[in-house]
């Protein structure tokens, strides 16, 4: 499959190597079309990898994996435009994290509202998909690093196929085994809330290589 | 030991009832010292049960579980008043929930505040422990019913005594195996942020018998 990932950070990194280590063709996105990060990137990885702006890897991918700093999320998408998201299935990584007042962070949007659905509701038009954004990127693509794999995901979103399309690649690309479908995109208001236990946590236990399993 | 459990609701009658099983000497406050839900516990529980107003069960217990709503939760320690609860171990089981907007709740502090730290700064002579905010009232003190016990609680306050005091009510007494210890009050943030993620997990499973562990 052809897959935009936008952001060159751990995440981005994470997502895309994982992607294109499973055979799919990849393009990262960065403000810049020749991003020094990205093209490190692109040229260590053996496989169909490539790079380019946030709009390249847009109209790239028929899957666009968002994976920038909750803070730069919306003017990312802005630089890549409704016309190219729509219909598009846009996988939002992103947390509203607000480190102006030092650690820990707060939110910058929660409670009766969402990172997840103000991407919604400025790109009508998107298939907007919420996951992978409660634990760390090594996790993300590799659950089996802890525990055998025995720990839960979770997803949300308004459109039924677009989250079937990212399911499988969970489940059957990355290896996920319990992923709990919480409904539309409003519940994205739990999954971003959940990160100050998190990162209370990752305080606590001195390590990010953690997550919650739900046991029912 | 001598204990106040304040509140009649089901997290107060299951955290007295267990604690009347374990041989304490409780005393349940509600507003009214003849309230009849207390009344009805007090007389159908087999061992040392009493009934009060709050006030009389902060002068009963050398411990005080604060069980009643959120919303509820400033209004009933200033109907005990701050002699009484200075020096005293002051369990926070509540939950900032708002309910007033529907389903589901939106939280009435959080993100840069937390009920428990308003409880601490409201009461400085109290010693403030937040714990079994984060899960269902039969589970709190029967963990053992769900998967063997195998899944976590957490715990903060500033007081490393009253903290003691509470742990070992946890593990020696409700079973607790995985206690997290975050550190101190302001830690309730994430405590009582987990919550909107616990209400959508509580819908889609359909059953309020589940909880998290920290796998690490």
């Amino acid at each position: 499959m052809k897959i935009g990932v936008c952001g060159t950070g751990m995440v981005g990194k994470s997502i895309a190597t994982k992607l294109v280590a499973l055979g799919h063709d990849v393009k990262m996105g960065a403000r810049s079309a020749t991003n020094e990060k990205a093209a490190e990137w692109a040229g260590a990885v053996s496989g169909d990898s490539s790079q380019g702006t946030f709009a390249d890897a847009a109209d790239h991918g028929e899957v666009l994996f968002l994976c920038v700093k909750g803070e730069h999320a919306l003017a990312v998408l802005e630089s890549v435009g409704a016309d190219r998201l729509s219909g598009s299935v846009l996988v939002d990584l992103t947390n509203p994290l607000d480190f102006s007042n030092g650690m820990p962070p707060t939110l910058s949007v929660c409670n009766d509202d969402s990172l997840g659905e103000r991407i919604q509701a400025a790109y009508s038009g998107a298939r907007v998909v919420k996951t992978l954004n409660t634990l760390n990127a090594d996790l993300m693509v590799d659950p089996g690093a802890l525990a055998d794999g025995d720990h839960s995901l979770f997803i949300c979103g308004d459109d039924t196929a677009a989250k079937a399309t990212v399911m499988t690649i969970l489940t059957e690309g990355f290896g996920w085994k319990d992923v709990i479908d919480l409904g539309g995109i409003a519940q994205a208001r739990g999954l971003e809330m959940w990160l100050p236990l998190w990162i209370r946590l990752w305080g606590t236990l001195g390590s990010p290589s953690f997550n919650l399993k739900i046991v029912r």
